[in-house]
């Protein structure tokens, strides 16, 4: 069954987790660039992390092909010995991911993201020129849907969404965006209904902020929809970082980010209670972003288990709620193998020298941002963001 | 090269990470039981996982035969479905590691650990028949040298060695204490002693405490050697969690043992620092235990490239110091790139509800502890604690 | 000069600090009741403090009548030995602070706040009637001007205003409010509106929230003034607690409310930091409530000096931004004698156990409530809470 | 009866608070020079916080002579106005201490300080005759007893105790040392067998550590004088401050050391299980230093109730353990009105990016150390910090 056949039927559908952190932490991904060429330099790790997904129970595996758009893969030139053609990388992403959902239950979905072209202010036919240079290959390798995800602007999910639209398959679209909305200042809720409008069949949000915002800015698009009556299927993908502090841009301007988000990292019980909000929410494709490793998805798909009947198989190397540890010699470890125990915990970082929250970075504190305030006569922070922003066109 | 060969000529070697946190979080070990009935059941993720640390550097791939011990996989009975039999799990864990080791230039280490034999308090002949067992499998399978790793008591330890010894190879051997010594009283100090006595050439700690908890406990030990004029080398695989508010028996009696131990994971940097400090003590088998992940241990790759002279392969996926992040769009985040940076970042962990440090478990908390209070007339939780010592013998 | 002469010509008029708080610590008032029967039973406790704000900057001394009501003062009968009459304290009050008003620059306020009688629904006219008494005392004293403060309903302050608003001399009102408004639900910027239109010349809130709170609220009320076209001098008297955690009704539903909010304090640097936000933002009456010590009242003065061309006396004790430690015999000590290391400082609780934000208690946990829920057959949390506003009236 | 009458006899003697700290907050001490010229400048206020320590429970008054000695009070030139000699100060000081005494049952005690003459390597009998100074308005206005207080180095407090002794009176003696000793490296034991030789009969530790760590050097101390077979009563006065993170020399080197200690000020419930700790090691004069404000020292008197019989007259305004909060109107704030509530509290800073700990400052950050190193030639922190002790003998 599609994807749009299993939520119109009212069934739970499990994404996958984030794969450029997890590849990061295994050695295969470079953090900056987070181009995927690992599809085709090291098959059997993305294989690896598939399966361990599909096996975690999700049902959705997305193709590896984040930031494999041709003009974001020149990028990689400085650090990938041979010349690897966007085609291949893509190509061999969806081989992969075929691969292993043929060894259960689970839809492929080639996945775009936001491009160069737009940040640098290439005009709408060029920027969707390039997304159908990977439609193209997702339709030669027949994927079971189309997702657009991680865009800033809505203007340019709008377009991937056209294009994705011409395949005649189904579209989600996800934003990175926050309740805030987009970069231009569209609301999520007015963003929603423009990707609906576009085509889409399943729109909301991923990557960006912590699974609690990330949830505040469905809820928003759910409204907009609603108010502008109008019917989409509902998603989210959050972080698997806890991120309150953030601002606009969400965890990319967290002095922590990208090598320091370790204490963020959110546990399973953490997931348990973001799968049954997300639940209640109304939202009915729940998976999650950078950060969310087989364990996390595995927590989705224990939470909901009641509602989906099934457990996923990974779950038969975990107890419930911690019951596994009511074997344990040390009756303090034993008194820790029951739900309320992990509901409440308020788990220590270790690190008292470390604050709980950070101050998201700006502009002050660089270099380049002096130098441009001289060049533009901006004379504020504030000034020189909007500066930056219009700069990006 | 052998093991000693290297180490008495000064190399450098790196260990690996740790198997039973990863795979749990991979979905293939439970945790409780810990035990590594996945080389059986699921070759492809434990062949991943030493693949993904002789990328990340390791010399040694230990086979993944923690907790394999014959007395210990009774314990899985109630959740692996067919029975599988404790000499084919560690020969599949042999075969596993000399695969992967074959395809770069790593040592395989055939690993065993503290048993449930000796904590019932069988007798010394019983308790090396278990040792026994395994290491009749190291032999067939001819592992280059010998582990014996993650004894709480040094009595137990010594047992082991003796028994490994008797293959002929070098053995190594780790205790997971910290600098308050074994479960019995002994220091660290008089434990190196015994276990060098014993037939080790090889010493150190490994898990149940962070890298500088583990560091100090190291320092005892050279210590005790140099008061006893022994030689040996020395060797530090710890936790990648910090854990600066452990007692005795490390972070078992965390209240986040082992499902809310996220904020306390180490950073990359966290273990650049490990890798120095370790290096300047004199130890030169570095490695890690539970939380290391494969970055973990590149980590330690890159801290101590310059005194080796090379980097290890996944650093081609990795910018020194982050500066993989100067190409980044945002001036703030290009900020980054820079070692000083990264070294001084206090991180935050986004979870303002949460305290920094946790007060270890105990008894009085616990229904068994009151029972036990009631059977044995034990007035105080210090009397309950050490009935509970002397309970295990 | 009365205090509109002052306001209109633009000056800056700096209030006094918290009594309740500070004579609680020195022994004088009892927390729970939070009555002023020191005035009569230890009046030199009283004379003190009203001297050491005077010292420390204060233009405005308010006679401690807060909670001096009739029906408020009759709770005391308890721990209160023999009967004092709220006559005497008031007029007690009066005379303390004239006596100290006339030892410097001072104006005296006369003040009332919210009444039990009105939380228990009387009608207008007796809780105006309460209100009348102490204004009787007020008046044959002759105080400056006078004060309806700590209002968490707008009805209430507004009765309050009408009341001294008899007496024919200058009025302000402070409400207890955060952002959200009044407990009924009437937001800041119409909580100000009515006040003004009830007579107040002065507007703002006091209590409950932090200054950066406190000051969102006040800049709400000047929106809702200029909105409404209406005129009035701004003035903020907030807590010297940080309280990010707070829910609508203010610190009093912290958890650490009120034996255990030492950590919370906020330092003289915070306070400058406060007055010049509150200078920027137009408000002209700047002072402080509960927790406010005369340091931090000084820190008000010192901060805005240079407005004012003049330093408090107390600042002859005290070296701007830290600079008597530059005679401190060691270097390091030395080196925090100056403005930029005061204002970066995030400074350590010492407290690794405590986390740094707490939820505000609710109904939930107490028995009263359960009792409550059966009665009325509320079935959420929620209406629970409405429930006891309703209560309430 | 003196205080050796009652301590021979097993009273408890609850001392008083920190008068420095105190009165900077209100406006009549300068933080840096720490004099005590207000006994003469503002009589009146320095009255009142003995009236507030004695109505709080204290036995002993201390004269308010802190830093009073003739060398250090000639710092003070370049902020006080007119000449007051240091005989003034001191007898000033003894006359106020006296009549509030004699409003009560309380003693005077008259104290001297360590000097600048000893830091600056005067020779003995230079520093005898400073102490000496003190000494001589003491037996004029005679005292009921002495104590030496504040010393880094028992050296110094030795000769302090020999001039004392030269009285008759009975001499009390501590040291603001931790469990690491004094300056010079004695350790707790020892100094207290020097102090007790030299004639001290009650002995302990004051200011500079919090009361956890201050309790600890105490109990080195009696451990040292049993070893010694000497007899002498124990005295505790630690800082109102969790100091968890000091080094050697204490609070001072905390980088919020002086203007940013708020949030790690204790709470009265920390000092009631202050109070039980200190007596149940033994110690009979309790009281505190630094930080402990009237309410602090109420505390004491309150947890150690049960063994004295009474309460101090300011428990008239006290609900024991929050119970004055009974008759709250809110039943979530009532449920706060019982002893486990409090115990058992880990209350939140509401500072978010602020850290739990610091790290001491040192040498490494300041000018004068760089300058230090290169007359010097110092090659590390480390041996700065000795030559840094050197140079001051």
């Amino acid at each position: 069954q599609g994807i749009l056949e299993r939520l119109d039927a009212g069934e739970i559908v499990i994404g996958d987790g984030g794969f450029v952190f997890a590849l990061e932490k295994r050695g295969y991904v470079k953090a900056g660039p987070w181009t995927p060429e690992a599809t085709v330099e090291h098959p059997e790790a993305v294989r690896q992390l598939h399966r361990e997904f599909l096996r975690a129970g999700s049902n959705v595996l997305q193709t590896f092909t984040f930031y494999a758009s041709e003009d974001k893969l020149e990028n990689r030139g400085n650090y990938v010995a041979e010349k690897i053609s966007c085609q291949k990388v893509n190509e061999a992403a969806c081989d992969i991911a075929r691969e292993v959902a043929n060894e259960g239950d689970a839809l492929v979905a080639g996945g775009v993201s936001q491009t160069p072209s737009y940040l640098s202010c290439k005009d709408k036919t060029e920027v969707k020129s390039v997304f159908r240079k990977q439609l193209d290959v997702f339709i030669k390798k027949n994927v079971d849907f189309l997702i657009a995800e991680y865009f800033e602007h809505v203007e340019e999910a709008v377009w991937a969404v056209e294009v994705l639209k011409e395949s005649g398959k189904p579209v989600a679209a996800t934003m990175c965006i926050g309740p805030e909305g987009d970069m231009h200042g569209v609301s999520p809720g007015q963003c929603a209904v423009q990707l609906v409008k576009a085509g889409a069949s399943i729109v909301g949000v991923n990557c960006h902020f912590d699974p609690e915002t990330s949830l505040e800015t469905v809820k928003l698009m759910k409204e907009g929809l609603q108010a502008a009556k109008l019917k989409a299927h509902l998603m989210s993908q959050p972080l698997a970082f806890h991120t309150p502090d953030c601002g606009k841009q969400g965890f990319i301007d967290l002095p922590e980010f990208p090598f320091g988000l370790e204490p963020r990292i959110v546990t399973r019980w953490d997931v348990q209670k973001y799968a049954r909000k997300a639940y209640d929410l109304g939202i009915r494709f729940i998976g999650g972003c950078c950060g969310f490793e087989p364990y996390h998805i595995r927590a989705i798909a224990e939470e909901l288990a009641p509602e989906r009947g099934f457990f996923p198989e990974a779950s038969e190397k975990h107890g419930r709620w911690g019951d596994s540890l009511s074997m344990h010699t040390k009756p303090w470890v034993r008194a820790r193998a029951r739900k309320e125990y992990w509901e409440n915990l308020k788990p220590a970082s270790g690190r008292p020298y470390s604050p709980s929250m950070s101050k998201p970075d700006g502009w002050g504190v660089t270099k380049g941002a002096r130098e441009l305030m001289q060049q533009k006569e901006a004379t504020s922070e504030q000034q020189l963001k909007e500066l930056f922003q219009k700069q990006k066109c």
